[in-house]
């Protein structure tokens, strides 16, 4: 049976001050009528009943993710006592999955990227399932086509073609490639075998614990202690104590990258990682200046800027360009769109100043 | 003796979204610890009691003026039933000097100009009163040394040397010049002999309603039928139906170009008329970046930037140069510092657009 596997993680800094560490951007409504994470459950609901999804967070969001999800049983809400990336992540939640359903398949998926339409989405994970259910052993990730030459994501090289189940193309991965340079990430789009690496995998719960032993031994060690609490009231005690000791590392880099049974399917949905408040322009259509916004604003003379406020404010501009404006809970956020990448850095400082209630 | 007539009216749109329709920039507390019409009367309450100070406001704005002024009698703020500029309100204020205290010398202020120190103001005042007490059909108009090519002043050709009383330079006017263009402000700047307009004027009330009788005799008829109900259960009546019927004029075009008798007083004094958000750099001073703040705020990478926060709300800012942000009461603005002359036109469009609630 397939279950669901959502890492809703994160710290909450990108999309500050709307952002908060009890609210990081997957429980945000940031476009549409749900949050990120309802509408990534919505996606997979056809064909994953509540019960067989599993949310992996962070203790401090553990709360908002119930809130949003009333449909999940509590226990499928699992909160990381502290961050270990995702090689630990993707490690607990095979481990609950394979004690539920020993030969379960699981689709790992970030709770915070926005897949447009849900259909093809759907079509994408049945030709995984194909894949998987045809071969037991094998690793899917899905690759995303690239536009640009992004430095911020990881590449996969395409291998030999393996046909095109659902019409969705299939390759062996040839190689993963971290986070390249900018003359890297151009060679990658020219070349035009290269895909990003979109986050998103899907696998028998027992193959990935089986890579882990393999690949990771220590990792594997621990989640065969924390095995026979899951699902006792032991659990969150045993959770709390083992899962903190366990190695922090990317399941890519952890099992990915040295399995040798790992495909790509090259994804054909609209794929976007919402990576910060410039995004939003790709999901809610700007004006004919080039604005997009959201809540009460009045612009005056103003070009190619992000407004958005939370109704506690009206925000007026005027002969401004290239801005974000955000309000949102007793804060407001002015920022150059192209300095958008020291938003961490401010929300950082934050604490220092004496403004640690915005966060 | 010395009355003071404080000009207290204004639409309060240059600093919006501080400033609102019933508080104008005059009753802002725009640095310091008192509003700018508490500073201008406190500025000459050594020399005038409470009972001696008259201000002339718009009826939006009184209940305003007399919650700032409490030791005020209440009669002594006198609502104009509509704006109708200078020459009817000083005359209406003549006729209200004269009335009381018939030879009363006045001195007409603007409520919104920045003048430091306090002392060399009144040390002006009384050097313009001494010339009065000389020769009591005198106009002084206080003189400001120009600094720029100002275009949006009028500005006084100083003509013949007249002493220095209390060491201050008085002079005969030569003439009156309107707003120039940028050629002539430079002109003026470059020639050495001309002087900002401040709207400071001092002169006896019986004089001043005489020269209105020779040269508005319209106006002056008017102030002649509001006279009888001064001080009386009539006045607001009578000045409503009367004061509306008057010819908008200001007190320089009516009067001071026409009389013979004109003097300016070239001031020593630190002046600033805070024509909007760009003066507060000059009132409080700017970090080593350039920055001018008040309230919680948290800048990083911004130069040359004004941020004000009531309270309400925490400012961040991020890689932004050259802005102007404001924040108050449920409105925030950000502007591009040169594009500081349109906000007028952007508040004006506020009610249209739906949010008349932030006026």
């Amino acid at each position: 049976m397939l279950h669901a596997v959502v890492m809703a993680g994160g710290s909450g800094t990108r999309f500050w001050p709307k952002s908060r560490r009890n609210r990081p951007k997957q429980l945000l409504r940031l476009y549409g009528d749900a949050t990120m994470l309802q509408q990534t459950v919505a996606r997979v609901a056809p064909m994953v009943p509540p019960d067989r999804v599993l949310i992996i967070t962070g203790a401090d969001q553990a709360e908002g993710v119930r809130a949003q999800l009333p449909d999940l049983p509590a226990g499928n809400v699992v909160a990381e006592p502290c961050p270990r990336d995702t090689a630990p992540c993707v490690g607990l939640a095979a481990a609950v999955v394979a004690k539920k359903d020993p030969d379960g398949t699981m689709i790992v998926m970030p709770a915070d990227h926005v897949i447009r339409p849900d259909e093809v989405f759907r079509k994408t994970v049945r030709a995984a399932v194909s894949v998987i259910d045809a071969d037991p052993t094998a690793f899917i990730t899905f690759g995303i086509k690239p536009t640009r030459p992004e430095t911020g994501y990881g590449y996969i090289e395409r291998g030999e073609p393996l046909g095109a189940p659902e019409g969705i193309e299939l390759h062996r991965v040839k190689q993963f490639r971290e986070k390249p340079d900018r003359a890297t990430a151009e060679q990658f789009l020219a070349a035009g075998r290269f895909a990003w690496n979109s986050g998103i995998f899907l696998w028998k719960a027992r193959a990935i614990l089986d890579a882990l032993a393999e690949h990771r031994p220590g990792i594997a060690a621990t989640l065969d202690r924390i095995a026979p609490a899951l699902g006792t009231p032991d659990e969150a005690e045993v959770v709390a104590r083992e899962f903190p000791t366990m190695e922090r590392i990317p399941i890519d880099k952890a099992v990915m990258e040295k399995a040798p049974n790992v495909r790509v399917l090259e994804v054909i949905y609209d794929w976007n990682d919402v990576g910060d408040w410039r995004s939003l322009s790709a999901l809610v259509d700007p004006d004919a200046n080039g604005n997009t916004t959201q809540g009460p604003v009045h612009l005056v003379d103003t070009t190619n800027t992000i407004v958005v406020s939370d109704g506690d404010q009206l925000i007026a501009t005027l002969g401004v360009d290239d801005l974000v404006i955000v309000q949102s809970g007793g804060a407001t956020l002015v920022a150059r769109k192209d300095q958008l990448d020291k938003l961490k850095g401010l929300v950082e400082g934050l604490d220092k100043a004496g403004f640690g209630s915005t966060l």
